[in-house]
């Protein structure tokens, strides 16, 4: 049976790693690699090498920055009585997209999950309590995703929260825009019915 | 505006020139690689940047190859009565794994595309004429793509063969595996009428 050269093999199951890439993919990938003129490929090796070098992360909020501090801690006019926490940096990115908040953002760098082994330990509560102290945060907004482990930290959260006296939000569940009610599930359809908003 | 740091830009507009890879895409990429331990980013930053140098192209076939001659044709066994023309050296593992062919392969390198620049020249149809007649082939099978520039090329091909009093063929078009008529396209089932087989 005809193989791969050893290398490619390697080079295909490296890229397999990336997320939502299959063996098929990936096989499509190296190929085109192969295809790539050699100063880009070398523009991308090093990319690859030396991101993590080049990429820090704000020691506030846990933001991607290329700064000491970070683009959304460095502006003073931010309306510091809001914080926003976020499970991820790429989450913040989305948040400003929407040009609507205009308040901090705390990263929590994953979301509880027995399974993958992130335990409330690792939210790191503290820090969050030090910066609502320190900036007079008035709300939380809970931002995370709309899944089990999102539910589960959302809820956790909330409690810690509470305890500290603040209020405590979280981003609405309902339909997507444009979006038809035949064709959306029931867990969704449940989540709009019980999150109305009276006109 | 917030924006992401400069380098994850550049790392992701390399990414974007994966095929079927666009920004989102791109991004999730980029923010995936960040995740990934030190060891491995550098693992995948010495393939990219070293496999030009590391697979070779059979001088004979233009398949990939490791050592000087590739697998296909250091295979004494093959018949070497049939030739299969292939457009790009990944397509020799498709065919491969069928188990069904047992000659020699020839790579184009392309397909011929007045857009894209590739004309007849570019074929190397002396190159193929040579290897005719060195191996004593009988059948000569165009193994191209089902589309326009795939077609455009069988038939400058199949001249070119049939001037050499070489049989030419090429593959079937009909239904693929598993298809039902209801959700079969017009030209496939066109293709597959005009190519029916009487039983």
């Amino acid at each position: 049976m005809a193989k791969y050269p050893a290398d490619l093999i390697t080079l295909i199951a490296h890229l397999r790693k990336l997320p939502g890439v299959g063996s098929k993919t990936a096989e499509r990938f190296a190929f085109h690699l192969l295809g790539w003129p050699e100063v880009q490929l070398g523009g991308l090796a090093d990319l690859v090498g030396s991101i993590k070098d080049k990429i820090k992360y704000c020691p506030e909020c846990g933001c991607l920055s290329e700064e000491v501090t970070c683009f959304f801690c460095s502006q003073e006019q931010r309306n510091s009585g809001q914080l926003c926490l976020i499970a991820t940096p790429k989450d913040v990115y989305a948040i400003e997209e929407t040009r609507i908040y205009q308040g901090l953002y705390h990263v929590l760098g994953g979301l509880l999950s027995p399974i993958q082994g992130c335990t409330p330990e690792q939210l790191g509560i503290e820090k969050i309590k030090n910066r609502v102290i320190q900036h007079e945060i008035k709300e939380i907004i809970i931002a995370l995703d709309s899944t089990l482990e999102g539910d589960a930290t959302a809820l956790y959260l909330k409690e810690q929260i509470h305890s500290w006296g603040i209020r405590a939000s979280r981003l609405a569940f309902g339909l997507p825009m444009g979006s038809t009610l035949d064709f959306i599930d029931g867990g969704t359809l449940t989540r709009a019915l019980m999150g109305r908003q009276f006109l």
